[in-house]
């Protein structure tokens, strides 16, 4: 079974989190949240969905994971105003390890220029960004483009659980 | 005197509206909020500041105003989403009229496209997608190239007010 970390802070986009680490721990996946400080409960931006942070993204490494989850909404933006979550992202893209990102989730993926060539899709706010970073966009529910799976916004969910689950081991 | 929009919604940075808005007011300019809905109250991201949108986006037009003046924050990435706002500030920007930005105000010139080998600063969150849509990213309290001023963070706020004054007539 895999370990995947979700990084996130406050502002998360709710169901971006609750709902693939609901099926990911159906099926047997374990899941641990990175960001900015450990033992802080960070909320989701709609919901207030209160989730706590195991560890500080200073405090691992890329290869303590199986795989990296970026939920949506404001909370990929307050990560990136930091070095140590883009260098966390950037060194995880390089390992190849499956990485799923949901709609503002591609604003770190940017500030660690990992999506250039790359098929990625996001929310519709970004997508000039994410042209501009030099992706590919694409206006699909799920994007997959080898480790990399992306989504445009909580619509897509269900389309996002399934395909990220296909890497999962 | 100046006739001032101020283009916002919710989530906007508070004092990035209410401190260059009573600076603009007591040197005898007026202020228009505009928005996606006339008759909206928004709130401020931070002390939930409430205002008025006294015009939607889709009633108004750059003829209409003298200035522009985007608030940082949430709310331009939550005005981005949507066709109007893009439009509005592309066509303000090509009228070559003063255009204040500050702290995310840059992420609705980076979708309207009209930053390009412009010199501009913004909050250090976006500084990758600044430089990615083809401006000279400065990391400056306040850049100023012929029409355009903008300002990183809150902290700025006194050289932002100082700059875009001196474009007001």
């Amino acid at each position: 079974m895999s370990k995947i970390a979700s990084i996130m802070t406050d502002y998360f986009e709710d169901v971006e989190y609750t709902e693939p680490v609901k099926a990911y721990k159906e099926s047997g996946h374990d899941v641990i949240n990175i960001g900015l400080q450990g033992g802080q409960t960070v909320k989701g931006k709609r919901e207030q969905t209160p989730v706590e942070i195991h560890k500080s993204v200073t405090d691992v490494r890329p290869e303590d994971f199986d795989a990296l989850l970026i939920p949506g909404g404001f909370s990929p933006d307050l990560l990136r105003g930091h070095e140590a979550p883009v260098a966390f992202v950037k060194e995880f893209m390089s390992s190849g390890k499956p990485v799923f990102a949901i709609c503002h989730g591609a604003q770190l993926l940017i500030t660690a220029d990992v999506i250039r060539n790359r098929k990625v899709t996001g929310y519709k706010s970004i997508i000039q960004d994410i042209k501009n970073a030099g992706a590919d966009f694409q206006d699909s529910e799920v994007v997959v483009d080898g480790n990399l799976v992306s989504s445009r916004n909580p619509g897509d969910i269900p389309a996002f659980i399934r395909e990220s689950m296909k890497l999962l081991s």
